[in-house]
């Protein structure tokens, strides 16, 4: 299993550095986080990322103080990372970062998230995926249609990783700005508005 | 701080007895969680509830086994607890029970979840709050509209609770089905649609 974003730095902090050469410092969750900051602020949309699933075993109970959780565990995400509304319509994504130069591994998704995809795609809300390549500090917008092309070919007997240069040409480069760090809605109006 | 529902349970398995006479032994977590489970089932509504969000502090990294999360803390929500799209919009609610027989106190609702429920309207979302008086196991239904009229009743000095009269009169109550606990998107439908 997998440990989602930000867990294992607490317990390595000198692990953020590796990053800082790659994209300003700055992980891609973060920049998401800013971004929706930013776009609630501004009244332009509401979308916050959903809290990772933890599965509490033990909890103690000092007096006076705070509950501690002192056995849980990481649980496999049912649906994906985001989601809100924008512009009226209801807003869903995943957002992935991948140290792969040459391609992005369909391993970083989970057959349950596809389907949460397929269902969001059915009853008419917007949907996609947001993937960086660090190496590269490019950051592109996959429609969730896409997205499940490349997973129905895999499935067929396909490749198992999509290649950065099809990103490339068929995904949408999303703008990095000053004030939304990583503009996806910008990507989200040309597309569906 | 209160604790979220389902966490003190497991230290003590015992409490959920003290449900059972009262609202046939389910919780309303429980009742809306196989409401959301038969909704997507039948592919009339993707509707999940957000996990609960914990701060985490220590993780054991055991070899050959999960990661343990040895130190955390129960954060306070920042939004709702469902979210979801129904016909193609964005559906958005919280959902309390009370063991108070005349009235629901507001300060189970905290500040910043009134201003994400404005949020949401301002988007055009659909937005409510679930509660259940389980003395009465009843469950009713407010519109965000309401009950934000009566929460900037509160803070213009008026009743820090809605009572029970109140909500019977003006709320919608939800009903009790064998396939959907509780079916609370047939009070949406005639209410939104």
């Amino acid at each position: 299993m997998k440990y989602p974003n930000g867990i294992r730095k607490l317990n390595h902090p000198t692990n953020q550095n590796n990053f800082s050469y790659a994209n300003r410092g700055m992980r891609l969750e973060d920049d998401i986080n800013d971004t929706n900051k930013y776009y609630l602020a501004i009244n332009k949309a509401v979308i916050h990322k959903k809290p990772t699933p933890i599965q509490i075993v033990k909890v103690h109970y000092p007096k006076r103080s705070a509950a501690v959780i002192t056995e849980g565990y990481f649980q496999e995400k049912a649906t994906t990372d985001y989601n809100g509304i924008y512009k009226g319509k209801y807003i869903d994504f995943e957002a992935k970062e991948t140290k792969n130069k040459t391609s992005f591994p369909l391993a970083n998704i989970h057959e349950h998230q596809i389907e949460h995809m397929r269902a969001v795609l059915h009853h008419g809300g917007i949907c996609f995926i947001i993937i960086r390549f660090t190496i590269h500090d490019e950051t592109y917008l996959l429609t969730a249609d896409q997205l499940i092309t490349f997973w129905d070919e895999m499935k067929r007997g396909g490749k198992k990783s999509i290649p950065y240069e099809t990103i490339k040409r068929v995904g949408h480069e999303i703008p990095f700005t000053y004030k939304a760090r990583i503009d996806y809605l910008q990507i989200v109006d040309e597309l569906f508005f």
